[in-house]
């Protein structure tokens, strides 16, 4: 079985190799729901849309099909493919005929707009045909190939059919002809194609692909579209430090630089990706794995520039981070990427959309007075097949294999049946993750073999203990880290493991103006915030939170589809004494209206999924 | 004695009318000192800036009397027009003949690069002559003509010399007969002009600029110069509920609608001022009285929109919000005018300066890290010459008078000659005022009056006490009004009042994300700030204010020319926990590594006088 969603199986600098998704098995609560929502309506809304959006039309009109006008946006090919991209990891989990079936017929109609030459853009037809390639830096023809050709990859490993795969291969080498080695020095106006071209030299192990995503690496920073750092085009990729402009630019590029650093092991790309990391984790990201900050450019802000309610946070820019630190993790084995992946998929992402699937937010603020709503779809419509294929992508990041052994990079419960070497080894997680730190692992290999478990042990957690068959093996493990349990496995072997999974109440860094001093709640992986639905008697921008509270935290199986929610005791300020054109007051009158309340917490994934009403994840703090 | 500053002796709806500036001297350790500063050291170093600049070369190459290319921005004919307002009022209050002497060789410059049709600037001289008057948006010609109707009327007034006022009216009878109720329908890009044409009406009585003014008014929000807010161009004025878009240009706009309602008294002009005043005030200014919270635009933001470290609050708009408010203060005799007024003069506005009087501020924040410093000029140099003049128009702005006799607004130690009707009436004012509440004001009429002393309660004190020759008159007088104390004086009446003036402690709507459930420090009109040079072992930025400390104030006269720093007791977290990459701690580390600190807070507007180093205006708060 091959990996649909990058496989590294024969990167030489890789240090993990993928488990396949089709391996493994979800029967949790929070997963494997969310798997389905996608398979039954996710997928066939979007298909809805983007047929009724004329996205899919637009390919017929390329082919002749149909007449009319070019509808939309002129990037819009790239929704259709990530669409098919989403469905092609649904089906390598279950392979549902239905799904399969509006898969290829629109596959079908972008075989049939493909030009003879290769070419393939719906919007650069007819009348607009003497335009191809003119503008690299606005047009977003790169950036639509390269989303073909994920999509094509994926959907040949998940069904084996290689209809699209062949449409990717022909403008593949269109694209060589015109860009490569003895072509135009062109450089993608919106990085994503680099990372595809990689996918496309694993798949078919043709090196001009390789070739042809260092290229576009290589020339970018040199001013040839312009120089702008919004185009991430002021410097040379490997001398960054800092993460810059337009964030699903940057995060784009720095996967695609990753996939090239797993291929040629440069250790200057994987000294500008830490760098880089280390910025964005250290200065630029949301508590929630929410990144790129500023409205204006959709960009990166300076250090520390991370404002709550006009937190622009776009869907994509998390889905990015949660892409680029998966492959930050097959490179090195790293907790700390599982880590930054982890978070940002459970909140920053995952918020991008609604719990019946149908809803989309383009923007996610950690603040917001009610206004704030998800909505059906957007012109702009990158976001929502984006969070599909996240999700979709989440069995095959639950484990790799390297040659230590077996790595458990996420805790569901479920099974996955693992390939080492040759070694099939079954996997079985039953837990309560993420609601519960608990969790007991059955390793079933067929027969006795020594091998490594590579545990992770989250950052998030206090600590960790681990048992296995009832004995315990390590009181200490340490959080960030992926603890090694090598032994001779037998058959039936049990691991328990219990992660402190505590309410913890977090403080930003001084230099975050909107949040420093403020307290926000984080319980295991998820990151809680206060919505004013739960909290009724008083507004939730106006509460403290007690940091000498007794905390408590309860599954609620009927509340947003079933969460944990956390209380605590604070206080709350009297919103009435601002009036509607008070600025400023004593903070002793403040202090004087505020009265004894209670918090309910729910995760920040679940918000404006009722009525609407004032939410926050920062909240202020009673210090003592 | 005719007033120098905003002539409204003849307005009929204006509730005030001026006092002279030349009728009033100050004797202050504040003011005076100031305006001594501009007279012997900025007035003159900005003059040679502009030579040096070639702002004023622009006019003599346009006179033909020296060769090369136009120098500089297509706006800098501005620059010198507000330089020679700010050597009117400066002659006005003090008749230096080495100010008057460069100033009429300026004028001398001005005159003779005049168009014989009247037209006047020095971009559109030569090979630009052709594109005249065809982009009233982008390129300033109006904007650029009504600073040099402000400063002619200005200087005429101030020495009595009318050769610029000969070339403003010159100029604006070249703009009626081409932007008149006969000609185009222009629409200035950056409103200025109105306010200007209305002076101009004031000064010369000739109806046709007062028409001209309400034209450009009437025009604008109908899309003739694109329709965009930041043009404040998208709805018309009278319908305009918020203040938007370029936080200059807005207020500029405001200053003329509201110096057109003085003459015409139309109630939809004054309706929306309140409307946007009330949005401002409530919603969108900082603590320090600077406003335009964007960047982006350099814009007013949504309402609460106000972050700290990357507050624009651009000193040009503290000024035009001194300016509005000053203006509105005069058609209605309403406190809270003069307290905003106030409030942006001694803090938002006053830092834009340093105080040697050499260098500038364009960008006001409320916190920074230290690499925020003030600049000997910059190439887009509104702000000098801006802050220039309204510094030196503050004697102007310390009483008015109306029927009911005199108004006094500010609280400067000093003298005035005040003119009430027939009647000449000297006013003294001893007072330690702005680090003392207490005010002792002399009234001496040439025999005994009646009429009444209209005293300003200033919004920020907490109670006022009023006593004349020693019998207390009032115990209660409310802030934020103006106290009427009518009787009939005799020669050599003594007025003693007191204002509470404790330290006080301010806490932001909690909306406004940044600075709720923190405390800024106000004592009297000026606000506090904390600086890093009076606080070592601490990072500024860490530190947590007691709300049950006892404050102290206490003057310095070696500290910054002379301040009251104020002195609270609190805690300070420690910064190097955060080390270089660490965003998010949990708030119990925090709370361990905290400290007991003294802070010492110093006035807002002389920060970054020293060496540099972390500021914050808004500190977090201990809430018991």
């Amino acid at each position: 079985m091959r990996s649909v969603l990058i496989d590294t199986s024969k990167s030489p600098h890789a240090k993990l190799r993928p488990v396949p998704i089709g391996a493994v098995r979800l029967a949790d609560g929070f997963w494997a729901p969310r798997l389905r929502t996608m398979r039954e309506v996710t997928l066939p809304s979007q298909h809805e849309i983007l047929e009724e959006t004329g996205r899919i039309d637009n390919f017929r009109r390329a082919s002749g099909k149909i007449k009319g006008e070019f509808k939309g946006l002129y990037f819009n090919d790239s929704d259709v493919y990530k669409w098919i991209e989403g469905c092609a990891y649904s089906l390598a989990y279950e392979r549902d005929p239905k799904i399969e079936e509006l898969a290829d017929k629109v596959i079908d109609e972008i075989a049939e707009a493909q030009d003879e030459d290769g070419y393939l853009n719906t919007f650069f037809t007819f009348e607009k045909a003497g335009e191809r390639w003119t503008n690299l830096r606005d047009m977003h023809e790169l950036y639509c190939a390269g989303h073909l050709f994920h999509a094509a990859v994926a959907y040949r490993r998940a069904t084996g059919k290689d209809k699209l795969l062949g449409v990717a291969l022909r403008l593949a080498d269109h694209i060589w002809e015109r860009f490569g080695p003895e072509g135009e020095e062109g450089v993608p106006g919106h990085p994503q194609i680099e990372m595809a071209l990689v996918e496309l030299y694993r798949e078919t192990g043709k090196r001009r692909y390789l070739e042809l995503a260092k290229l576009f690496i290589d020339r970018r920073g040199k001013g040839l579209i312009g120089g702008s750092p919004y185009h991430i085009d002021h410097k040379p990729l490997r001398e960054l430090g800092e993460v810059v402009g337009h964030a699903v630019r940057a995060l784009y590029l720095n996967c695609g630089a990753a996939d090239l650093f797993m291929e040629t092991g440069e250790e200057a790309l994987m000294a500008a990706l830490e760098r880089m990391w280390l910025n964005m984790t250290g200065r630029r990201m949301y508590i929630t794995g929410g990144v790129g900050a500023r409205y204006q450019g959709e960009a990166f802000g300076g250090d520390y520039e991370l404002p709550n309610e006009r937190a622009y946070a776009e869907t994509c820019a998390a889905v990015a981070n949660a892409m680029w630190n998966w492959r930050m993790l097959l490179a090195t084995g790293e907790a700390r990427f599982a880590d930054v992946m982890e978070l940002a998929l459970y909140n920053g992402a995952l918020s991008g959309i609604s719990l019946d699937g149908k809803n989309y937010f383009y923007v996610n603020p950690l603040a917001d007075r009610g206004g704030h709503r998800r909505r059906r779809w957007f012109d702009c419509a990158c976001c929502p097949p984006n969070i599909v294929r996240l999700i979709n992508s989440v069995p095959g990041m639950v484990y790799s294999v390297s040659e230590e052994g077996i790595w458990v990079h996420l805790y569901v419960e479920g099974e996955g049946r693992i390939e080492l070497g040759d070694l099939q080894v079954g996997l079985r997680q039953l837990t309560g993750y993420p609601w519960e730190g608990e969790v007991r692992v059955e390793v079933d290999p067929p027969e006795e073999a020594e091998f490594s478990l590579m545990l992770r042990v989250p950052g998030w957690c206090g600590g960790a203990s681990i048992s296995v068959n009832g004995e315990r093996v390590e009181d200490g493990a340490e959080p960030g880290s992926y603890f090694e349990l090598r032994r001779r496995w037998r058959p039936g072997d049990e691991v328990e493991i219990s992660f402190a999974m505590d309410v913890e109440l977090l403080t930003a860094h001084p230099r975050v103006e909107s949040s420093w001093g403020k307290a926000a709640i984080r319980r295991g992986p998820l990151v809680y915030c206060l919505e004013q639905a739960d909290n009724p008697g008083f507004d939730v921008w106006c509460a403290y939170v007690d940091l000498n509270s007794r905390s408590s935290a309860g599954f609620r199986p009927d509340l947003l589809g079933g969460v944990a929610v956390v209380e605590l005791s604070g206080k709350a300020a009297d919103m009435a004494l601002w009036g509607d054109d008070r600025l400023y007051a004593p903070t002793r009158t403040v202090l004087d209206g505020m009265k004894p309340v209670k918090l309910v917490f729910i995760p920040y994934f679940a918000w404006a999924n009722r009525e609407p009403g004032p939410m926050t994840v920062w909240v202020n703090a009673l210090w003592s």
